[in-house]
Order: structure tokens, then sequence, then C-alpha cells
């Protein structure tokens, strides 16, 4: 691989991808993407680990750098009846090399999904491959990644920076020491990585180890968390240390939107039954209902800003969920319903003016149905780009064409790239980038919006609103 | 402003705004487009004021004429964190050149939305300006309107004709004397403006007054309308009313499209509780499904085109309501149901020759699953324009992509502005005229529309089916 | 009508019917569709009358060739006020001149519908015709129709082979004896038509004869049906029968999606009381719910593949359906589950490799949000194409643009035609060509997939996952 990589031109990712070929457009989506293609990234949410940045080893192989980890490329794999286990997954021990060359093989699979662009645009500007991978290239490939990432200007932190990434969040469980983001923060090393509060072990009775994780926490904060009152004290308390520990952001994920506006006395009834493990299922939902309330009314408090991630039935394979655990490909969207379900919360918060919940979903109908319409009349709610299943040209367009009308650019937050590959990082901001260069020289080209205003948009969607509503 | 204002070019609004710019479209659209321009506005369904054109005084400035009516810029500011009292909402007196400086700023926040075609259609077209609203040039609109509509050829009446306004159908309450109708029935100004027959208030058990209104109800029509029959006499008695006053329509705006067929006996036990108002939601519910069976029954026998407008969960933001009251942007749409809920419905009166029901929605998912194959079904239904939320350039065109292939252009209805905004009017007109001629042309450029035809179909939506539907 | 028909160009369908005009997509669409267009036709699933082959006679008329059995066309008729006593249906006898006019007469209903590109295709590539359809050309239609099905090579089994089909699919009642499929299996004619397994007759208590077709059912096993055990050993039997003659794969039309897995002591105890005609509605619905994962357990053995055709409100008419029968036009889709509904059998069997479960869906919110992640994860589990209102070109085109990002090309399976008119078969697989064409040119025009690759998928969405994934 040449030093060269990132500057030159590949024949695996043509300059104009995803420009509408017409030549009424393109030309002004080409203006327009040149203005943001080399800005700084800024990832508010996402699932890397800081122990990569704290440790800064070499990622082992290529193999469990970029097949282990992401849950598209096993899911898809497996949808076409390759074994997990042939994969690498649920195995002691696995050749990474035999892994590799399933994957090569089957790579025309991924044809059309955006897997294949991110991974082509890594393939491509990272590794500096100009052949499409394939059973022929499998090796090729596979000694090329090895060996580039055997070098120290492709360890963590060199790739951090080399990326530009300017912030980069991660998701971390309350009762998490931070120990990975503290010894980041004490390094030499300048990358600014940050927490996010993400509570639902300890805030969702369907959780793994809910109690213990609740009785836990009671230890780390010193509080009585088997009583509401405690509970509520030790969650204020953890959100305090990750906010000491730079966290501008809460994040949840929950099987639905319901919130609930139950009183004192209520909640602390649900709390000992919920607790105690003997709640049905009816009240484990309404205690994570009245629990989205209480982590908006903390926010009103501590100004963390809240995003919610509903509408995802986890693990819905069960087969796989016992033989394999939790993401891998097998959680599925379902019908999500936020009009009704978010009333609660919104009446006692909605109007605060020091208040932000972002809103993501699975269900695409949402956009132009309930989710513009509620953030383009509510001063808390901002919408979140699209989400895992949708964070896809297509699905970006989608969201672009069916909120921008009622919600208009301003009450949208930029783009997330929500991964657990941190390669892919440079890829998604791109394809983002390319997707609003496109969207907006569409409605330049008809004459919708002038082209000086499109780049103040453009410039907006990149970069300004995402600082400004995770306040970075 | 000069007095060549509609003819000529403005920077504000290009020519080919909303066409394709593909070159193999764009001429296409340019040339349907043209035979359509000119064409008057049919206007069957809206929110103006009858006053108005009764009274025939100029608008008091452009605060009152252009911000505080529209709900769509209300909701806009309101969330991005401005204040309502800020707007002039809520206060008992406002300065009106403060809010439009409000206004100006923040004007950019419209970008992308249909608002900012509509204003800038009213300002470009009505008013004569050529650079965009913003901090800088505030005064000189706020100026430059005032100024004009003090005008003689700005009142209401004038404008009307101006705009070639050929039929304006208001909507009145049952109650409503129709006093400013007949005002200008009697007056030598021949402009057409209709009631029409809007019964939510003696209908929904919600609405505010409902057992007054019903109350009330009796005393116009000499009825005991505290029984069931004598309540369905005195709706009887007010359509008749409306329908010698010009009325050929009715509208109803249920929370849900819920219809139910009872027995007499049963809608007489159910009216009495109601009435009482001891009725829980569920019977709220049944009244209100009842009453649109009861509507569509007296259509049948009177004539009266019914329209249903369904699935806006109303005053979501409850601070807002009792704050600032009613209609300043926070209603909700929600789920909506057809195929179940108008069933009993069309038991009923689906295959009566006689009877036309014109749905609407919310809920764009509908388009392709229910409406279409239901309106290319039943005899009696068409299907309206988009709605509100979804009256906009990609809003129109999902509506003729998702309906047209089940449907087919000639159960619908055409355009309806539906606007409080007076001058929004002729704006929202050529909207749907170009979003029709663009999205024909994009048949007709892949040959799947002769370009024949579709000088035929176009004028059918501009002019043709809107009279047929609404027997104009 | 020449000889030649089938090649030259005619002005009713132009070549470049149904592609993006833009010149950056066109020529790119032409290379991708002549690649494809003279493949023979897999008609994998469909509503054809084996009886047609079987004794090869001339069809009788126009209108009973081209009218009568087709709903899409009916329900059009029908919708703008036509009695459909007038075209022919629910009268004894009728003079189908006198019904070809009235739809000549009304042929400009269909401009924008798939019906009328079908029906031009047919007119223009079978017939020769280069005027299109109108009230003046009424007679000349029907006069030149009628000529040429009574020539020998317009027979079925000369258009059969003229069409170039390699293998056609119909859906056959358990009950039935095939003894049309077996005629033409025993003649010396070398098409191949096969049967499809479809059980609602006996699975869906809603059906009308229900519990008749079950002793039936009995009676031709020589199984003790009124026995749960002795039912399934039925519906084994008779899976095998149509194995014998060619069958494939079997299909399932249910209200829902919903499956159960209940034990055997719960099963035997629902089938007695299904069976005696007391269960109720819930009842009846949790009988078919178990019958899936029936009927999916029974595929797992021998390996027909199962399809699932779901969410129809059946017959929503009444009056329609009491006075002319089923299948004219009155059904109606409804809002589907599936990520709940299909749980318990894919808990079962969603992990099968030699299970196939082929879904359909009339609710398109389905495609992203739950079908392209199920299929994308689940390996038994592929995608049917875009069925009844949605085959058409905007129809086809959402569900590549929705589908294809999480579920790929590859777990789909083709086209359908699923048509009950023989004659639009080879209209109906021409623009399913067309779109995908037109769909991977925009692809490659986007550089979002090589030329060469687009080749490879397009060949495989024609020919080769049809043949896989149906087992042919």
């Amino acid at each position: 691989m040449s030093k060269t990589t990132m500057l030159s031109t590949h024949q695996l990712l043509h300059d104009d991808t995803l420009f509408p070929a017409d030549a009424s457009i393109l030309p002004i989506a080409q203006r327009l993407y040149a203005t943001v293609r080399e800005l700084p990234i800024i990832s508010p949410h996402g699932h890397t680990n800081a122990r990569w940045f704290a440790d800064d080893e070499a990622f082992p192989n290529p193999t469990a750098l970029l097949i282990i980890p992401d849950h598209y490329v096993l899911r898809m794999l497996y949808s076409q009846g390759i074994p997990m286990e042939s994969l690498g997954i649920g195995v002691n021990d696995y050749d990474p090399r035999a892994v590799w060359r399933i994957f090569a093989k089957n790579y025309f699979l991924f044809r059309g999904t955006p897997s294949r662009m991110w991974l082509d645009y890594t393939f491509s500007r990272v590794f500096g491959f100009t052949e499409r991978l394939s059973e022929k290239t499998a090796d090729e490939y596979y000694d090329g990644i090895s060996e580039t990432i055997a070098r120290p200007e492709f360890r963590p932190r060199a790739l951090f920076d080399r990326f530009r990434i300017e912030v980069l969040t991660t998701t971390d469980a309350p009762n998490d020491s931070l120990e990975d983001i503290q010894k980041i923060r004490k390094s030499s090393w300048k990358g600014r990585v940050l927490p996010a509060f993400r509570p639902d072990p300890v805030v969702d009775p369907d959780f793994a180890g809910f109690r213990e994780n609740i009785i836990r926490l009671g230890e780390i904060t010193g509080e009585d968390t088997s009583q509401w009152k405690g509970y509520l004290r030790a969650l204020q308390a953890r959100r305090a240390f990750f906010k000491s520990q730079g966290a501008t952001s809460t994040d949840h994920g929950h099987p639905t939107a319901q919130t609930a506006d139950l009183s004192t006395a209520e909640a602390e009834v649900l709390f000992i039954k919920i607790f105690s493990g003997r709640a049905d299922a009816a009240e484990q939902e309404l205690f994570r209902a009245q629990m989205l309330t209480e982590m908006a009314r903390m926010s009103v408090e501590d100004g963390l800003v809240m995003q919610l991630h509903p509408g995802s039935v986890r693990n819905h394979n069960l087969l796989i969920f016992k033989k394999f655990g939790r993401d891998i490909g097998a959680d599925i969207p379902q019908k999500t319903d936020y009009v009704n379900a978010l009333r609660p919360l919104l009446s006692r918060f909605g109007n605060e003016a020091n208040f932000t919940l972002i809103l993501f979903t699975l269900d695409e109908t949402n956009y132009s149905r309930e989710l513009a319409p509620m953030a383009g009349h509510y001063p808390c709610l901002r919408l979140g780009p699209p989400w895992w299943f949708h964070d896809s040209p297509e699905g970006m367009m989608r969201f672009r064409e069916q909120a921008t009308e009622s919600a208009g650019f301003y009450n949208t937050v930029g783009f997330n790239d929500d991964t657990r590959a941190f390669l892919s990082i440079p890829a998604r901001h791109d394809v983002a980038r390319r997707i609003d260069s496109a969207f907006l020289a569409r409605l330049v080209s008809q004459h919708r919006l002038e082209e000086e205003e499109a780049y103040d948009v453009l410039h907006d969607l990149t970069v300004g609103l995402v600082k400004k509503a995770y306040r970075l």
C-alpha cells in the first residue's frame, strides 16, 4: 500500500458515487460535496470500544477487525445458509484466513447494500486495493490488510487522527468505571473520546443481570438502590460522574417509545415489585416508560442530551441467541408509535428550554406521520438521522424527502455513524455527506433552494447541527 | 411594486420551480403546465373567513395577515425555542413590526418546507419583492406589504378576483347563521363563496361546548335535540339550510375513521348517555362512529358530498393548548385504519349511486395499502388530495406515485388548498399544478402515457374532477 | 394482423417504456434489458386454469378472455359507477360485444395503471393493434381479437409455447384431482404445467364449505379427518400426491401472518372445536396460525417450498359478495405484522437448512421495517416479489428501493405474475424485467454497482433466483 492511499483515486470507489448522474444535478452535487468532503468527523453516537484508544494496540487480523464485530456482515452471510460457526462465531478457536475466504467468496451477496459500499470504501481508501474482493483476491486482501494493520500508523490512535475525527462518543453502562476513557484523558494523546450514559442494564427489567446490576449500582454509589429514591439518587450520581468524564448525552434503547408519568407513590410501589422480580410484562413496560420520564427530568436538571432508540425486537431468533449471544444480526424492527407513547413525557418536559430529546426510529412510516410534525412543534425535540437498517443511501434519502417538509433541516441533528466497526466510520460519514449533497442538489436544480443557501445547510448538517444538538 | 407584478418574472420564484431539471422531462413539464397555469382556481375546501369578503375591509398589517393565522409558521418558530408570546400569540397587545422582525430573522428555518415556497410565491407574485426575506430586508418587507394592503386593489374581494378564484368554500359550524355568506350573496359583488357543513361541534362529544351546542341547535331549529330523533331532524334541517345557502358538501374531522351501524334503539340509548355527559371514551368514539353513518345516510338523501378528515391527535401539547388555545401547530397525526373502520358505513351506503365520500389521510401508508384499493372499487369513494403536513411537493408526488396505480386518476378529486391563509391560495394551487405537471411529464417521458392524454388528465385534475366530485 | 406481430415495433408500446428517460441512465437500462428480454418465462406462482392447456380449446370471445376474469378491470369500471351486470357479471346471459364497448369507451380510466400497460402490451404484441382502444376503435378491436383467437396458433398450448413459457404453476385445492395436470403430462405436448398445494379450503374455518371439505379430504385419503392426527396425515398424503404430480410448492392465503406453536394436546382440543363449528373468531385465527406451523413442519420433511400471502380482507363489499361472489375486486389490504406473528413458526423452523418460506405482503411498510431485516437474517426466509396492488411499475421500484439494502438481491426470488389472465403473462414479466433493468441502471449510473455485476444480478432476478427458490 502506498502512503498516498487517502488521496489517490481508486476504481473501487468512483468520485461521483451516489450522486444523481443527471447532468442537470451532478455538477451541483459535486460542488456541494467538495465543500464538506474534508471537514472533520463529529461522531456523537456509536459503539466503538474505548479500550482500543486507551491501549492503542494493533488490530489482530483482518477477520477480527472487519467480520467478527460487524453484525451487518454476519446476518447477510447467515441468511444464505452459511453457519455462524464457520464464520468464527460461537467457537473457541477459528482460522481467521478460512473465515476470510468464505467472506470473500460470498462478497457478491452484498451487492446493492450499504455494507458493500462501506467495505469498498475501507478497502480502497484505507488499504489501497483497486480490484474488488472475491474468491480470487481473497488471499491478496488478507495478506495486504494483515501487513498494513501491523504498522504503527494503523494503530487505533493513528487512524483516529488520520480519519480527522474531532470527537468520538462511545456508549457505556452506568456501572462502567470508564477507566479506558480516563486512561485516554490522562494520556499525551489529544484524541477526544467521550462516554455516553446508557442506563438500559439498570432500567430495563428484561436486561440480563438486571437485579444484580441494580445492586452493584448501589455498591458503587453508596445508595440503597433497593428503594425507589435511593435508586434514583444513584442514577443521578452516575450521570454526574459520566458528565465529569466528558459525557454530554444519555441514550436509551427500549422496545417501544412508551413513557409514563406516575406519582411518586405509584412509582415506589412499582419499583419494589420490579426489583423483586415478580412484575409481569405490562409492569415491566410501565417501569421502562416511567424511567424515560425520570431520565428526562434528570436531563432537564443536568443538561445531558437525551437520545431514544426504540422499536427493535431484540434477539428475535431464540436459537441463535442461545447459541451465540446478542448483537449478531437477529434484532428485527417493529411498528413503533410515538404520538401517543411520548405524550406523558412531553406533557411534563416538552416545553423546557434546556432539554433536548433526540428521537430515532426503525419504522420509517413515522418520518412524515409523527416524527417530523412533532419535531416541527416541540422545542425539546430533534430528529436523529436514519438508524441501523435505514443508515443507507436509499434510507437517508427517504429521511430527507419525508422529514424535511414538516421538520425543516434545523430540527435534525446531522449524522451518527452508530457503528461497532471503527474502520467504517469515514465511509459512513462520507456516504451521509454524499446523500445530503445529492438531496440538496436536487432541491437547487428544482429552484427550491438557492445554491448559496445549500452550502450553508450542508455545512450545518455536517458539523454545525451536530455540535449544537449534542452540546459538543 | 409595479402594476405588472402578476406577470413579470422574479428571482424569488423561478419559472421552472419544482419541475425535474432533467432535459428529457423538463420540456414536457413546461408544456403541460402552460396549459393549466392560467386556469381559474376552484377551492372546494378551506378555512378562510367569509367575513373578509362580506365586509371587504383592508387587512390590518403584515403580521396579522401572514403570521398570526398561519399555524405552519408558528409551529416551526416555536420548535426552535421562540416563545409564542414573542410572536403575538396569547398576549393582549403586541408590536406587529417586532414580531415581523423575529420572523424575518428566522426565515432560513423554512428552507426545504412548503411554507417557504408559499411565502416566497406571495412575496414575489403578490407583493413584488425580488430579494429574499431576511433580517436585513425585514423592514423593507414590512413597509412594502403595509403600504400595499392599504390600497383598494388589495382588499379581499379585489384579491379574490385577481387570483381568478371561481369558487371558494368555507367551513362552518351547524349553528352558524351564515350571515357573512348571505351578505356576500346579497351584495353586488359576483364572487362565489359557499359554506360547507361541518357538524363536529354537535357530533363530537370532545368538542368544547358540545352539550351547549346541541341545546342551541334545538333552539335554532325548533327541534327537541335532547332526544335522538329530534337531534337527527335538527341536523337534517341545518343541512337543508346550508344547502339553500349554496353548500354542496359536508366535512367531518374525527380522531379516527371509525364508523358504526347501530339499530335505532341502540342509538337512542347511546345518545341519551352522550347527551347526559356520562359516556366514557369508548362510547364517545362509538357515537362519533355512528354519526358518520348517519351523515352518510343524510348525504344519500340530500346529495351533499361528504368529506372525512380523520387521524389527527388535536392539541397534543396540553400546556400550549391551555395557554394559547387550538389550531396553532400542536396537532399531530396518528396511525389511521380505514379498511375495517369504514366497513359499517360502506356496507350500508358503499354502493349508492348518488353518494360521494371523499377520504383524506394524515397517514400516508394508506395511499397504496387501503385508500387506493378502496377507491378503486367502491363507487361512492373518491380520494382527497394530500392533506396538511403532506400538502407539499414531496407529499403530493408520493400521493400520485402511490395512489394512481390502484385508484387511477379518475377516482381522485383534484386539489384542495385547505388554508386559513388567504394569500397562500394561488401559491398552493400553483404548486399542485406544477407537481401534477411534473408527475405526468415523467409518465410521458417513460412512454406510460401519451402527451395528448396527459393534457386531458392535467385539465381534469385542475378543474374537471374538482367540479364533478364537489358538484360545483 | 401480420405474422411478425411479436417482432415488430408498435406505437402502443415504445421500446423504452418504463426506462428513465435521463440520458445518463437510459442507455444502461437498454443494454441491461437487451440481455434478458428474450429469456424464457418462469412462472412459479399464478392462477391460470390447467384445463385450458389440458383441453387446448379456442378462447370463446374477447370479453370472456380479457374482461370477465380480470378483477383489476372489473373493479376500476365498477368504481366509476358502471354496474357489474352491464359487464356480464351475475347475469345468466350477456352480449359480449356490448360489454366490450363499455370497456372500450371507459378505457381512459386505466391511464396510469398497470392494467393499461398489460392490456396495451397484449393488444400490441399479441394482437398487433397500433391504435389505442377507445369508443371509436371498439368494434375493430372486438372483431380483430375474435378472428385471431379462432386460429389454431392462438390456442392455449400454442400461445404457451409462443410466449416462451418454460414452466407455469397453477394453484390448486387439496381435494383437487389434478386431472387436468395429469392429462397434460400424458399428452404429447411438452409444456410444463405444475400444480401448487393451496390448503386454504381445509385449513381456514372461514372458507366456504370448510367442514365438508375436510370430510371429503378424509374420503379421498382414507384417513379419519375428524381427528387431529388423521387430519394431519390426510394433508401429508395430499402433499405427497401433489409432489408426485410435479408440485414443488405450497401456498397459503391467510388474513394475517399469525403463526402458533401449540402442544399436540392443545392442538387436538382446538381441532375438535374447529371441526364442530363452535369455535369463535379468536380460535379460528389460532387454528390458522397453528396450521401454518404444521405446514412448515411438513415442508421441512417433504421439501415443498412454502409461500405465505397474508393481509387481505376478502370480500370487503358484502353486497357485491352476496350478489356476485368472490374475486371480483372487493378484496382490500390491511396492516400486517410479521415480526411478532411469525416468531412461533420461526422459533421452530427458522434455522432449518432444507426449508424455504417465501413471504409476500400487501402492506408495503413492511419492506424496509420487517421483511428485509428478517430475510436478511433467517436462512429459511426469502422475499416474494411485489404482490397484487403492488405488482406495478412504481410498486416494483419501491420494493427494490426499500428491500434491497437490508435483504440484498439474493434473498429475493425474482418475479411472480400471479395472474388469472393468461394473455397478460408476457406483459407482466416484461414489465418486471424493465423495472429491474431501470433500477439496476440507476445503481450503475451512481457507481453503486459495476455494469458487469448488474448483468449477473439481472439474469439471476429473471431466471436464476426463481429456479433456485422454487426448486424448479
